[in-house]
């Protein structure tokens, strides 16, 4: 088992304004599942001197390196030649590779251009590993206990052809221990005061990497990571969960790869319930979340973005005496917008949200953040919060959207115990 | 002037699955408008043997090194000993640093931690750079005709530090010749068939740097770069932005920072014009766009999210027999969305928009990415647009917003036109 390595990304335009090497994050999720460390991580051009020094430092600091970029059909593309030149090794044209690469231009009704022959150009000794989702195929290389892996940039073609070619490769002495992720994700809850509600069960697990971290507006994740096999470490993150949901209580509202919105979703697909909305402040952001949702048609009606005052009156109900004695931003105007939501839908809940999202329009005593959140239901009294959230008007916009799509989840909840 | 540079960012959560440098977009920028280039770039963690082999041989391939992160208090953060171990010099407590550190935490009611006492001590020799953002100063070094930067990984003081610390250093032989960054935008067209319009002025200019650039669905992006000194670079800059603005047309709404919600919010506020919408599809993403600007509220009245179909008779208007007859997916039912919110919130336009954006409820007639948009004013026939867009849920709402944002745009600039 190698038990570190680092990622080398090829490509200038990584070290310009715009663009990041992405693929190391994959990359080294992959690599820490199978218990290999990623020490480094550079990004470098496509000259010649400084790759062929990259590569001498990289494989002097870890053993096993992977390189991604720089295997495409330009004069640019060189880290094939690269590797080979640093490994003191040639380069031999592949028939076969060279007839599918021209089979690919075929089937698309056109003769392959002379440039992409070089994409069959292989380092000698190379695996090569074939690529179903693009022309320029992935290398592994095996040289004095050190192993380099060539892929190509493109994170669609890159991804596929690690998990399929690679990872077999770097796992071919068994299953492998390593390090395993789970993300929990909690609701409503500054960092602090999730790291208040934990600092238990945190402290009964010191052995274990746990990370608090402020993943969104309104969101905060928990990071809990455990070495081992996949069950092993299964094991330890299934104890590490119910211990931290214990502490955090309902604001943790789901794990990986589970969205705010989709549980919602899920929780009203099972009641067989439906919503409305009327937004003000987030202007159909919190409608914009729901739908991102497919299917979501089956429980989200429809809503209101009742931006201007008199749309509040026209098309959510709103009076204009409560608009007039409390202020757009109110607890009675989001007590109504919702009322006339739920009214006008004809759904089992309405929300309505008003607010300030700045950065103009506060005052001493409604500042910029503040929001007023309610949710109007059949069975009771419905539901109201005032919220004073800090950061600008994207910020605010995101973190009420949060709030609502919580406000809603916690009448769900409630409703489900009480039956 | 130094001609080469790199980039090192310190701090082990850079090697996981998380979080990338972004710290060196900004860098990478600074550094090439003053005519330095960024040779390369490296990640690497808190692990003392790591970090001097990163050191020595970032210096050995680029004789200005900018190092980010690892100046906090924490025994993890060695950024400024492993500096120090490197050029054989000592670290010295520095009393006038120490001083503020304490009068920051008494400002705050509390005791300086012992161990934050560390931020204090500087590397012999170094110049301090105070961080007026933060706890730990910046530093910068030379030796042996090689310069090193110290800064702090929190992006908000590391770029104020360099800004205000370090580029005068670097410029400090006068104004420096460098690359400089422009970037045109357009709207509702292809990446090739940007390429095709562009293609005469392409040529024509091919001595400089232009790229483009899929940047968003349904926008596509032109980026252009200069060398010289600002006022050079400017003059080149202008003169292809002329040319690209002229080959393009009208689908180009903008440039660097402006955004299309924002020329679109402009141009409503310049002709004291209102608009409101009735989305079915993008579900409240064109609202959550428009109202992303602030101040929208003179000029956006509101918006129906009809995504049920008895939403959209009872809050756009439509009849029940046209949804009958052709479809909710249909040219007819999005110009009486279009028309019923105008209607309803009494704006000079309504903007209807119907749509199957996946990944369901697709058919042979109408596949998924569909989508129908209209424009009602008061003044014409309005406008319709029929789209069949690639790619998925999110790839197609998103496309859809340009494209809807667009036409608002396209009526607003032909009816200047027409004054």
């Amino acid at each position: 088992m190698t038990p570190a390595s680092s990622i080398l990304a090829v490509g200038s335009e990584l070290l310009g304004t715009t663009r990041l090497d992405t693929n190391s994050l994959f990359l080294a999720g992959e690599l820490e599942a199978i218990g290999i460390r990623v020490v480094r991580k550079a990004c470098v051009g496509d000259d010649w001197d400084d790759l062929l020094a990259e590569l001498a430092f990289a494989l002097s600091r870890a053993p096993l390196l992977v390189v991604t970029g720089g295997l495409g059909p330009t004069e640019d593309d060189r880290t094939k030649e690269a590797v080979a030149a640093f490994l003191g090794r040639g380069l031999v044209r592949d028939e076969e590779i060279l007839e599918r690469l021209r089979e690919r231009w075929r089937k698309r009704g056109r003769e392959m251009p002379a440039v992409n022959a070089k994409q069959a150009d292989v380092v000698e000794g190379a695996v090569v590993l074939p690529n179903r989702r693009g022309t320029a195929p992935g290398y592994l290389l095996e040289d004095a206990g050190r192993t380099i892996v060539l892929l190509p940039g493109v994170p669609w073609e890159m991804k596929a052809l690690f998990t399929e070619c690679v990872l077999p490769h770097l796992t071919r002495g068994g299953t492998p221990a390593g390090v395993h992720r789970r993300v929990l994700k909690v609701v409503g809850l500054g960092e602090s005061a999730v790291e208040e509600l934990v600092r238990p069960v945190y402290e009964a697990h010191r052995e274990h990497d746990v990370t608090i971290l402020a993943a969104a507006p309104g969101e905060v994740q928990l990071h809990f990571s455990a070495r081992g096999t996949a069950a092993e470490a299964s094991t330890v993150l299934d104890a590490l969960e119910a211990d931290f949901r214990a502490a955090v209580g309902p604001a943790l509202f789901g794990r990986d790869d589970e969205t705010l919105e989709g549980v919602v979703g899920r929780l009203l697909l099972d009641s067989g319930l439906t919503v409305a909305l009327a937004e003000s402040c987030t202007g159909g952001l919190i409608a914009s979340r729901l739908t991102e949702v497919p299917g979501s048609s089956a429980y989200f009606l429809g809503g209101a973005v009742t931006y201007a005052n008199a749309a509040k009156v026209a098309f959510a109900g709103v009076s204009p005496e409560t608009l007039a004695r409390h202020g757009a931003v109110s607890e009675e105007v989001a007590r109504e917008m919702a009322a006339g939501a739920r009214r006008l839908f004809g759904t089992a809940a309405g929300l309505g949200v008003t607010g300030i999202a700045g950065p103009g329009g506060g005052s001493p005593e409604k500042p910029v953040g503040t929001v007023h959140l309610a949710l109007d239901v059949a069975e009771g009294p419905g539901r109201h919060e005032r919220l004073v959230l800090p950061g600008d008007r994207s910020m605010v916009r995101r973190w009420t959207t949060s709030a609502a799509l919580e406000m809603i989840r916690g009448w769900l909840i409630e409703r489900g115990d009480a039956e």
